[in-house]
């Protein structure tokens, strides 16, 4: 078996030894004798990985204790709806920064939920034209953003995949400042891939699948004070208090998913935490991007450099044939997960924490090659 | 390493096979040189293991076109407030049919739904006692069942894990008639275990990690009329129309999840399908309640005859003290999960699927030999 270079978008590549630390145990976690999928949630092996997993969670990003580290389910579409639900009251307003096509996702929820309540959405976006023609090519910098002082909160995707638009932490294109209104980040394509400062944010969510783990767990950080806030006439099972009042076990949690967000955190912290795997991230961006600019005839990137995303990189190349040659002859050289996203076309690069720059650096090369003999 | 021979009431033991298999194809599922966690929900690889558990569900069970077999996450707490946010309108009623503590469970969100939307809900209730002393004994004969002809649903748990009382599928105890009325049944304790005709119901709902897979996997089956009820004002995530409409491929699936409920039913399938495994969880049954019936004094079942659950066998000792040792004993001899849920206490003996004939003998000779010597 050759291990393929995968740059899927999401599920994406996860790391080896996180995998094979679950092989390992497949039939016997801990010395138990059973797999771990087999343990009762409620017993105190399963409850130590589990512990163990928020613990890695608060301990590489610096989550103080006046935030909640909860593990839930349905991905990050389920907190598109669940935040409105949780925040929003009749005759308030959500506010939504809309910089890509999982933002827009994140605004249908909230009108739908918005017209049950009573309650109202304030929506500023950044595409422009119209419906299939429709573009996001940047995220806005911070003095472009209209806070409304009233809102209940404003939601934003930190880093959209089809797009390839980011976020900084700090900088030209920056993370909004908004005051006492809640900042809410929908983080499932940047979680943890860089440090930041959690007390800037109410929220912040990330469908495991990308940088953290497999599909079927999603990570949120949520202020107590936005807990405590939250609406109690929901069903309980989507009301924030449920779940950090019972540490994520009020049902059964994903076992198997949550063990496997532990070996990949467990493996990150190995690899020297945060700060060191932001200078691979920033490495393996500089030479791909590097790429880009030295051929922006052939490989074109529609993305605001300021914007530009370090976790999706998105180009097109001078036709869609050489876009499905590139594609092909990619995988010929045991790369997969390249086409873009069926909405927009071209080639994506995802390149999650578990994306070795070895595996960067050897597309670069693929790419320079490709520009040059075609 | 000696496998445990493991009465989990859920998550639960799975079948052997089943897991050797995840373990084999760990680091390269299909020859792909990827996980099957690695692989986009989109591929043509992941998309087979998807479309293969779907398939399996219906040959299994014999499930008609009228019918959709969803996918979802979230488990059986979830579709708890999924199904009267799908089926609730203003002025309507739902009507609960209360066995144990799972049916409570439904009908507190239930309620809570309900009185978000003006509708009501209406309950029947099997407990006796109040409080902490309330008790759960019995299914009611379909003739004690009350059905209101203009009930939006109603619905039942057709086996409560906690206090060991089952429907039978015809009978003294058999599934209520409820006409016109769309029957709703939360089977997460006894889904596949045995042939049953789905036809009768509007939608079976249940968690995989019981009889079927791992955690964080719910399956529905839902007739295709109440997908088309289904209000459309509620968030697009939580309609079953989206999951129909997309194959459950609306968003990212809980890939590894269902990758392991195909493992375990395609075992299922090996081992003849619902009729020969219905024979085998029959014999375990009558074996385990064969060792109750003989020594009444010493293993005290608080459960009426009729109604006695083939999945979860609940009994007590005459004292604390005893149950105490049994567990401790019962560890010693390489058995586990077998304390009663923390609510009610004593013994409880869940044997799903995955539980071999031999693992209940050896159990049953356990128990005689316990009864013998103490």
């Amino acid at each position: 078996m050759s291990r393929k270079i995968n740059f899927n978008a999401g599920p994406a590549a996860l790391p080896l030894p996180a995998l094979e630390r679950a092989r390992e145990e497949m039939l016997d976690f801990a010395g138990s004798g059973m797999s771990v999928m087999e343990h009762s949630h409620r017993g105190k092996e399963y409850e130590g990985v589990h512990d163990e997993a928020i613990a890695l969670v608060r301990e590489l990003l610096g989550v103080p204790s006046s935030y909640e580290v909860l593990l839930l389910q349905g991905g990050a579409t389920a907190l598109f709806a669940q935040i409105p639900m949780n925040l929003l009251d009749k005759g308030k307003t959500a506010q939504y920064l809309i910089t890509g096509a999982w933002g827009e996702k994140a605004l249908g929820e909230a009108k739908l939920v918005s017209a049950l309540f009573g309650a109202n959405v304030a929506v500023q976006s950044l595409g422009v034209g119209e419906g299939k023609e429709k573009k996001y090519t940047r995220v806005p910098a911070p003095s472009e953003v209209k806070v409304d002082p009233g809102a209940s909160y404003l939601h934003i995707t930190s880093n959209e995949t089809i797009h390839g638009v980011e976020f900084n932490v700090d900088g030209s294109r920056g993370f909004p400042a908004t005051g006492a209104v809640p900042l809410v980040a929908d983080m499932s394509s940047d979680f943890l891939w860089r440090p930041f400062d959690i007390t800037k944010f109410g929220i912040a969510y990330a469908g495991a699948q990308k940088n953290i783990g497999p599909s079927g767990v999603v990570v949120v950080v949520v202020s107590k004070e936005l807990v405590e806030k939250g609406r109690k006439d929901i069903p309980k099972i989507w009301q924030f208090r449920t779940h950090a009042e019972n540490k994520s076990l009020y049902n059964t949690p994903p076992t198997f998913g949550v063990y496997m967000v532990r070996n990949v955190l467990s493996w990150l912290k190995g690899q020297g935490g945060l700060v060191k795997v932001e200078e691979v991230n920033r490495k393996k961006a500089s030479r791909l991007y590097g790429v880009i600019d030295k051929n922006p005839q052939f490989f074109r990137s529609p993305v605001e450099k300021e914007s530009r995303s370090v976790m999706n990189v998105v180009f097109r190349l001078p036709s869609e044939e050489l876009e499905a040659t590139f594609i092909a002859e990619a995988k010929k050289a045991g790369m997969v997960g390249l086409k873009g996203h069926r909405s927009v076309g071209g080639i994506r690069v995802s390149m999650y924490n578990a994306a070795s720059y070895e595996w960067v650096d050897t597309l670069a090369g693929f790419m320079e090659e490709f520009a040059r003999v075609k």
